[in-house]
Order: structure tokens, then sequence, then C-alpha cells
């Protein structure tokens, strides 16, 4: 028989949970009839969760609920959840890595406490100097990765380097088929410009471009980030998370323009009706929801945040994220990657 | 007599220059007719620019042509140009604020020869640490104030304490009815998030809060940069360019994904019919040109630099935005923002 893919998932964090992460599973199923080799170990209060799961049509037999009562709220800071948080669904679901060979773990919860617990509990990989939150954005022929999206405000040189490492580990766990491009962001695309630390890190990825498993294509300005030409966009986790947030606003600032403007008057109003497939599909196309899951990196597990007030639907899609890159084996692209570097670092 | 506000306007610099510069004017000058306290310098090889301007509709007495021979060209270092540029068309629309007293200098020409020269001739202002780039976004009620927008990689909190000031003063210089308020721009709204120098910053600026001539909002994410709670968004120059560079890609991945949606059937191409009117209404509210101009913050005078790529509406933008911070008394404002600093520290 062949081996199943074990998702760990929170069931008890992020707004409207359970309720939310049930029919997530189920959206995601449903989408995915295909997909034959998913398990789910499920982790939360039996007493609110186990009527819900089983009156879900498509959680049959293939699924573990562990009962845990705790529950990490989104008021704790990540001290106090640490010394309140062992036995929470929240800590079961990563420990299970450990206890009962998950692949890969999925939360909702508090990004803070996630952070810290899975570090505690699956410990940084031997030879990252610190982990880092990557995500999927939206590019002209699919998606690029964008890394660090706030795990860390302030990075040097060499932990610039493990992220285009991990991050094209990602890339290569996700899309196979493709070769992944790593570019630093940057305020030009010249060789002089930025900071002392964007130097150093471009003279190290110089050397790895072609001997690792990525092509390095250098500096990118933030206009550059949803371009085909790099596929793994590198940077510090302050300036990725001011980037990421810069975008979702002005994706909204503009939508919500639009759509003043297209119900202002009769005749935009009957105009909607024309182009109400196109419209639909150019939503669809971009729908944040499909890019939802930031991926933690640089532990001895995958950890998968899910947006903390994303419904039931891109809730889905955040499974669909854990469920490949346990499939594509990110952890051991992760492991070669390194030793790749290693043995460079040995040589030269 | 009521005083001219005096412009000096580079004509060679940018691309299609002089011709864009030029009809830049005359659009300006079209599009505003009430305006009659306007005066130009013009600097620019007479035997290029001089039949052009006679030509022109709008300039009759209201300007006068200074003869440059050199160009700044986009292709010199700022060190070159330096030793090369003296008696350009940049150069001496600069220089105009001290020999014949310009009111604000406007070129589309290379940003970092235009920033180091205009730091040479016209002094960074006494109080000041590092002069600013900062620029206008368009937000949910008019426009908000961001800076620096890449003139500083690195800034430490008094410059941030020192752009807020500034921005506040350029707020009110272009908005006198409308109090400022600055925010910092950060990963989270909470006072324990961000790099030292941030932390620092907002200390300093909570005890000016009140009593200099803004309010203090204190942190903001990215996806407020449009927001109206704030309108003058406070940042150091890389996060600032990253922010502005993130979100014009933004802009014109969402735009072109639309237009496509738009174009592909037959259905969605009558809707535009119906629907021409609404979108040309938002596409020319957030037409970029209409945000044309960075403003040079923090010497003894006032420089704006264009896009160089822009074309003669966007560029007859930046005459505006000149013209604005001339009349609205942008150096005053900010000697004074700088005094009650001054007292305010004396007092504390």
């Amino acid at each position: 028989m062949k081996e199943k893919i074990k998702i760990s998932i929170d069931l008890m964090g992020g707004d409207n949970a359970p309720d939310k992460t049930i029919s997530g599973i189920n959206l995601f199923l449903k989408r995915n009839k295909n997909i034959n080799d998913c398990f789910f170990y499920l982790f939360g209060d039996e007493n609110i969760v186990k009527k819900k799961i089983e009156d879900s049509n498509y959680l049959n037999d293939n699924y573990k609920l562990i009962d845990t009562k705790i529950i990490v709220t989104n008021e704790l800071s990540a001290l106090s959840a640490l010394k309140k948080g062992k036995g929470s669904s929240m800590w079961e679901s990563i420990s299970s890595q450990n206890s009962i060979n998950a692949d890969v773990t999925l939360s909702a919860g508090n990004t803070g406490v996630l952070l810290v617990m899975s570090k505690l509990i699956l410990k940084t990989m031997e030879g990252i100097g610190k982990p880092a939150l990557a995500g999927l954005w939206p590019s002209n022929d699919g998606s690029n990765i964008v890394l660090d999206l706030g795990a860390n405000v302030e990075c040097n040189d060499k932990n610039l380097v493990d992220f285009s490492e991990m991050g094209s580990a990602l890339h290569k766990s996700l899309f196979p088929e493709k070769k992944a491009k790593v570019a630093l962001l940057n305020i030009g695309s010249e060789e002089l410009k930025g900071t002392e630390t964007l130097k150093n890190a471009y003279t190290k990825l110089k050397i790895l471009d072609g001997l690792g498993d990525f092509k390095f294509n250098g500096y990118i300005e933030g206009n550059q980030i949803t371009s085909s030409d790099s596929n793994v966009i590198v940077t510090d986790g302050f300036t990725g998370n001011v980037a990421l947030k810069t975008a979702e606003g002005v994706a909204n600032f503009l939508t919500k323009n639009l759509k003043k403007s297209l119900s202002e008057n009769i005749f935009s109003k009957l105009s909607i009706l024309f182009s109400y497939f196109s419209l639909k599909k150019f939503k669809d196309k971009l729908d944040p929801r499909k890019y939802n899951g930031a991926i933690f990196l640089g532990l001895n597990g995958p950890v998968v945040k899910s947006h903390g007030g994303i419904d039931a639907l891109g809730f889905s899609y955040s499974i669909e994220l854990s469920y490949k890159i346990a499939k594509g084996n990110l952890i051991n692209i992760i492991k070669n990657n390194l030793e790749n570097i290693k043995k460079i670092n040995e040589k030269g």
C-alpha cells in the first residue's frame, strides 16, 4: 500500500474555528477527489468537534481525532502561551511530527505563538541560522515565492543566503517542473545599490549561482515581485512584511475603487451583466484566498500558517499547500541544498 | 503688484526632453488659466528650445529663457556629473534659487545627480541630519505623503523624527485646510514590534504629539498607506522605495489582468461600451501621472524631481506640485517646525 501523506491540523486556531477549519477540510476533499493518499490528524476538543466531523460528507476513514482541551487564544503573548499551551491543539499538532510521524502541521492560530512553539518542538535545522516565513504571490505565469515575510526583523547576509536555499527548495517541492530563479529585493538593480548586508549576500549568491539548485538573477525592485523573470524573491522580514501588506493594501484600494466606479450609474451597472463572467474569472484568478498559507521554513519539519481571518475556502487552500509541500518532500530538498552549499564551501 | 511664484525648470532632463518639458508647461498653463502669479525661469540650449518656446500658445511674457549648453545625461555617475555638470541646465536651475531668487526647482533628469547637486548648491537646512525624498500617494480621501522614498538607505531615529516634521510641513503647504497626521511604517501596530530605531523614533514622536504641528498616530502597516487615518507616512529610504515600487507593480499587474479579462470575449468587450465613462473616471482618478513629482526635503530650497520616463501630462502635474509648495511656503513651515522642536527640547 502506498504511504499516506499525514497532515496534522489544529482545528481550534483562527476566527470561526472549528467550523471554518472543518468546512475547509471538506472543501479541500471535495475539490480534490483524485487525491487519495491523504490522511488527517485532527486536534481539538472532542466535545466541540466530534459531531461536526461526523456530520462531514468527506471525512470518513481518512482521519484520526486527537482530543485536546486547551486552546491557544489570540490574546496570549508568546511567553504565556508557551507556559499554558502545552497539550493545546496547536502544541499537539506540531508535536505529532515527532510522536506519530505526521508529515506537516497546519494552524490558523496566533502567528507569534505558532513560530515560537514550532521552533521549540521541531528545532531549527542544522546549518540554518534563522527560520523564515515564506508565502506565495501571484505572478505573470503562476506563483512566486517571497521570503522572509516577517519572522526576522533583522537579517545578515548568511540568513539571506539560507533563505535563498530554502526558498528554492520550497519552489522545487511545489513546482518540480520549473527551475528556481532567485533574486534579492533591493532599491535598484545595479550592483552598487543597497545595504552592505545585501551586497555581501549578492557576492555569496553569485558564487552559488549554477552550482546550487537555483539560478541567481541578482537584484530586483519591488515592481518586479509579480514578474516571471524571478520566482524566489529574498528579503529580510521587515521589508518582506511591508511589501506584502502594501501589496494587499493597493489591491484592496484598487478593487474597491473599481467596484465603486462600476456601480455608479445604470450604464456601468448594465456593463457588469455583460462582463460578469470575465470579471469573475479576473477575481477568481487573483483571489487572495488561493494564495493563503505561509510556510515556516528552516525547522526539522514543515509548518504552515493559515491567515487567521480567512474563511473556509481560504483555509482549504492552505490544506492544499500543506499537502503539496509534504508530497514534494520539502524537508529533504532543503537538506540536500544545504549539503550542496557545505560541499561548495569545503571545496572553495 | 503681487509677488510672482518663480519656478525654475530644467528643460533638458528626462526622456523626450525638451519636447516633453515644454509641452508640459503648456498643459499646466492651459489647465490652470486662473493661476496668474506664476513666472518661469527656463534652462536649456537656446538653439534647441527657443523656437519651441516661441511656438507655445501659453508662454508669453511669463518666462525668461536662460541659455545653458551642457546637459546632464542619465549615463553619468553622480561624481562625473558634478565634474562636468557645472553650467548645465540642471545645475543652473538649482543655482537660480541663490542667484535670482527662484522659489523652487523642477527637473526630470537623473535622480542621483539631482540630489547630489541640490545638496551641494542649496545646502542642508540647519537642524536636519539627512534630506529625504517625499512623494504623494492616492488615499481614500485625497493624497497621503510618504517619505523617505529612497534618498537614504539607512536612517536613525533622529532622521525619522526630522522626516515627520518635514513631511507634516509639506502636508501643510499642500493641504493647509487639513491637520497632518503622522504614522511610522512598521510590521505591526503594537508598540513592541519593529526595530530599535523605530521604537526610539516612536518614543520621541509621542513627546512631540500635540506640541508640534502634527498629530502622531503611532505605527501603521503597509496596508494602511492608502488609508485616510494617517496622511504623512514616515519610513527609511530602503523600505519606502520598496513599498513604492511594490505598489506600482501590483497596480500594473492588476490593471493588466483586468484589461485582459475585459477583452477576452464579445460580451466583455461590449461591456466596456457601457462602462466606458465609469472606467475612464476610475482610470483618471488613479492615473499615476497625477501623482508625479517627488519633493526633495531638508535643503534650504525646494527641489522637485519628476519621473524621467513620464509624458508631458505627467510633467505638467509636477509643475503644479512645484507651484503649490512654493505658494504654500514650504521652506518657512519646515523652519518653524524645527524651531518648535528646538524649543520643546530646550524646555524638556
